[in-house]
């Protein structure tokens, strides 16, 4: 590649009216700027200030056999992160529900990942003050992805610590949902340097604060804690609390430290990307007996049937297309 | 725009093949994938890493009057914050030389703002592993900006400080020039809500860091200290460095507490935007007589004078446009 663009460079400097990309993009729809486009065509200007300074906050709620999931859930979550940011969308709620319906529906997808994302955008005068940008709003139905692959979902992930620490909530405050992942990126290569297949990151106390996407739970003597600071406020996290307090397992949000976390009975991850995924080792030593436990799996269970009770989902007309 | 969008979703349900923008850009030329291309056409994809996990690198040098300042102290840094990152681009640093050189001779711009980035991408199977992503690089020149006007140049600018801590290294090593701004936003606001021009935010000890793309300086009995710890290792801050040496000023990295900013005789920020630029308030409050200080000033004309030093910038030659 580097040949052909000396070569491009050398041979020709005429500006192009038109970017030509040779990228693959997923199936899927997105929404912009009141157009419903294919996922090849959902593209921001490298000036937007969602992109030059991350100021952006987004949600991602995922459709499972044709239906929402706690679509509500996020839509809280994300409007709660526009008002902190001080962003304002030209949509309210019930406008951006149907143009997320929409983005489905057109897709066809019936297991889809629907991200909702509002950026800072730019100023139309080019100011740097961001009170002068008018904000935008994006959104696409892509397939359904998940943390976890089938086979890491049976025998469970084998997941390495990393010493890097998780921005912490004095710098952003983690209740809105932000793009700023470089300490998870590099958690990420310094577990798979450790042969892990995904990383745990500290929080500023030296205690397990979540992964790239996930929130995590350990059980220990039938109950469930999960790290309480400086993490998101994940909702499949939230949605482990609800199950576990109808099946009457005692579930708080506490410090874990790494030790409390490698002598757990059972270690699961959370993240809409997968739902609950069990860890069955720890920087390569197993977890217990190295095997998914029956809670996890007993959550596991619940939590994918809740998909088709009307009280925490809700259906995709996918007639609307026509 | 509430309405039209609101329209545009019931009247019709289709998928347009390309995406109409009517957003305005500055004028200018980028470069991605080989092409040449108007600002307009810059665009990445909302799948891109780059944007998603804010997992890019960047760096920005200026030219003026037709020249580039300290292009190769830029490329260095850019070159290792890719290293950093586990990032490889298609090109060595002589093509990207040439390929900056050509965005501003295609613009036309005598004065301009360049930036080189470069971004994780994404990955062609649509993984979530970043080792599998396929880095991508965009580089464009837009006219020169700066942080302080005309008017605030003159008379100095009012900085605020706020309580936001930026970034702790610990979470993002700050040699890693990165699109992390979340905490610099806030920061802004903050500032803009005590009445100030700009803002300057602490680090994890509550000494003063920097603000949203400048580094600080104070003077103090005829000595230049800017903070150490923490802090963007800014291209302006160290040619205020290189300056200072010229001229036999003391110029020192460490600790700069709220209570010596407040004391000083003299304030200045610098930037690759803008130089190096007066402050003549803090917190609505003047800095020793309020004026722009003798030392400020000296500096100011040492620093615009080298832009015509071939020892310190190097000529465009904008006929490789024709």
């Amino acid at each position: 590649m580097a040949i052909t663009q000396t070569k491009t460079i050398e041979q020709s400097l005429t500006i192009e009216p038109h970017h030509v990309d040779r990228r693959r993009y997923p199936e899927g729809v997105a929404f912009m700027d009141g157009q419903y486009l294919p996922m090849s065509e959902a593209k921001i200007s490298v000036l937007d200030w969602g992109f030059l300074h991350s100021d952006a906050t987004y949600d991602t709620v995922h459709v499972w056999e044709g239906r929402f999931f706690r679509l509500n859930l996020h839509l809280d979550r994300f409007w709660g992160g526009m008002q902190r940011l001080r962003m304002k969308l030209p949509y309210d709620r019930e406008e951006v529900t149907k143009i997320l319906h929409n983005c489905v529906a057109l897709s066809g997808h019936q297991s889809a990942y629907v991200e909702m994302i509002c950026t800072r955008g730019s100023s139309p005068t080019f100011s740097r003050d961001p009170r002068q940008a008018e904000n935008r709003f994006i959104a696409f139905a892509v397939p359904y992805g998940s943390v976890a692959n089938k086979e890491q979902l049976d025998r469970g992930l084998n997941v390495a610590i990393s010493e890097t620490v998780r921005i912490p909530p004095k710098s952003i405050d983690p209740s809105i949902k932000n793009y700023h992942w470089l300490d998870l990126v590099k958690g990420l290569f310094d577990a798979y340097d450790q042969g892990g297949e995904s990383a745990l990151i500290l929080d500023t106390n030296g205690n397990i604060a979540e992964g790239p996407g996930f929130n995590v739970f350990i059980v220990k003597g039938g109950s469930l804690q999960t790290p309480a600071f400086g993490v998101l406020p994940g909702i499949t996290r939230h949605s482990v609390f609800d199950l576990a307090k109808e099946i009457g397992l005692p579930a708080e949000a506490v410090d874990v430290s790494r030790a409390e976390l490698s002598e757990a009975d059972e270690i699961f991850i959370t993240s809409t990307a997968g739902g609950i995924m069990p860890v069955t080792k720890i920087n390569g030593l197993p977890v217990a007996d190295g095997l998914v436990g029956p809670v996890t799996r007993r959550l596991m269970d619940l939590y994918w049937k809740k998909h088709s009770d009307p009280i925490w989902s809700t259906a995709i007309d996918y007639r609307s297309q026509q």
